[in-house]
């Protein structure tokens, strides 16, 4: 599975140089985590509120091109690796006029509890683990 | 003229309060006011080609509700005053589930040149302003 | 009580106009809300964890003359208003070269409790809603 | 040279999580890297000015441990790597009572001219290519 998740570049999100500042796409490539999760069909708002979180264990991001206010972005999202104690997701954000993507980039996320402990998931949460990895597992095979 | 902006909320823009923070409002009164001139039949990046912006001059921000992570927000913004050297623009916040509108707030702007100088409008750029003059009025009389 | 709390612009704060963007200000009034706080012998991480939080009812930003990346910025705050229920603060933005305040503002807040609901100081917390009153006292006399 | 940079980690910089956003690191790396080159005698506003831009071609992050609201952070700047073309910062991020860095981080700058173009600083501008290259030999000697 891979998603597509369209955003209008913001005022806000240009820097004097003109042109959208380098720390937005990992925002950028949150909303395209949040949008895969969703259209996988759960919400990343209900893993947190059953006691699962995801938080950052590295950050990768390669720029090509950049991107400008009122640009259309497309971010496309897929996972990159899963394991019972990590997930990786793959990013690519294409903006119109340009076919190769202008960021690609990598977040690499720990399996947490409520507490921001580590799990194993396949023990904490199987069920879901197993769903997830049907999703990976089938990507790995397009 | 009123446009309707649609945004989801990002985990980003949450705070340790787990509510949106409140410095974002202004944002997405922009990605508003963005959204409205697009809808206008102009867009803001070629105004500012063009040799005009719009720096704030004042802000105000009134908080009713609280939004979270995931909500779907509608950002309503219409033309509150105009003349040929101030422009004020009011945005209501919507999100799903709550009749009234979570924030309102309006944002007083200068009109200015590329060197971010003042300009009376009816005679920098007096076809722009007769068009944002017409929508003005075409709202104060719905 | 006036504290004053010293930034450096920083260069993602800045936008395509090439002044700092509009949206910075409210949260550097709360980096001087936050030192305002401490520097009264408090901290408003310590209040959080006691059960007090003081999400914003309102915002008012006045914008005089831009800022600019690396600007050394002055943000004076102190407190405008206080009642068993709300307090209101007030700041006052400088910058090495101009004698007025580039950007005055405020912030009206409501008490709450852990949960976000509203609170009656007074009774709720009396003792800090005492020593908060003392400094607020200490303001008007000034 | 290695430049320490003190931070205060704002509200805002927070999320619903209860820590410091992932996407506030590169922010604070940005910190780090002005402050570095201030304190090696040049300012980046001033390089701008003369026609020289550092947009990112790659950052890196490392997440160890968290930070949260108040907390007093270092960072730690230093070149770990300089050709005519390419500049390359590393960052270590600290703060009290963790002995370790908890964030770690790299980002990889093209030179530019002020329209965006790559340049050759050996031929664009020569003496401050050499002042810099002075200051990452030293620290590849110590």
């Amino acid at each position: 599975m891979i998603s597509k998740t369209k955003l209008i570049v913001r005022y806000q999100e240009t820097d004097q140089m003109g042109i959208v500042h380098h720390s937005v796409y990992p925002i950028w490539f949150e909303c395209g985590r949040t949008d895969f999760i969703k259209k996988a069909g759960m919400t990343y708002s209900q893993m947190e509120r059953e006691g699962i979180k995801l938080p950052l264990r590295s950050l990768k991001c390669n720029y090509f091109y950049p991107s400008y206010y009122e640009d259309e972005i497309i971010v496309k999202t897929r996972i990159a690796d899963l394991t019972p104690t990590r997930i990786t997701f793959y990013y690519e954000i294409f903006r119109r006029g340009i076919l190769k993507p202008i960021v690609t980039g990598e977040t690499e996320h720990i399996w947490v509890n409520g507490n921001l402990r580590p799990v194993n998931m396949k023990k904490y949460k199987p069920e879901l683990f197993d769903k997830i990895y049907a999703i990976f597992s089938e990507e790995g095979s397009a």
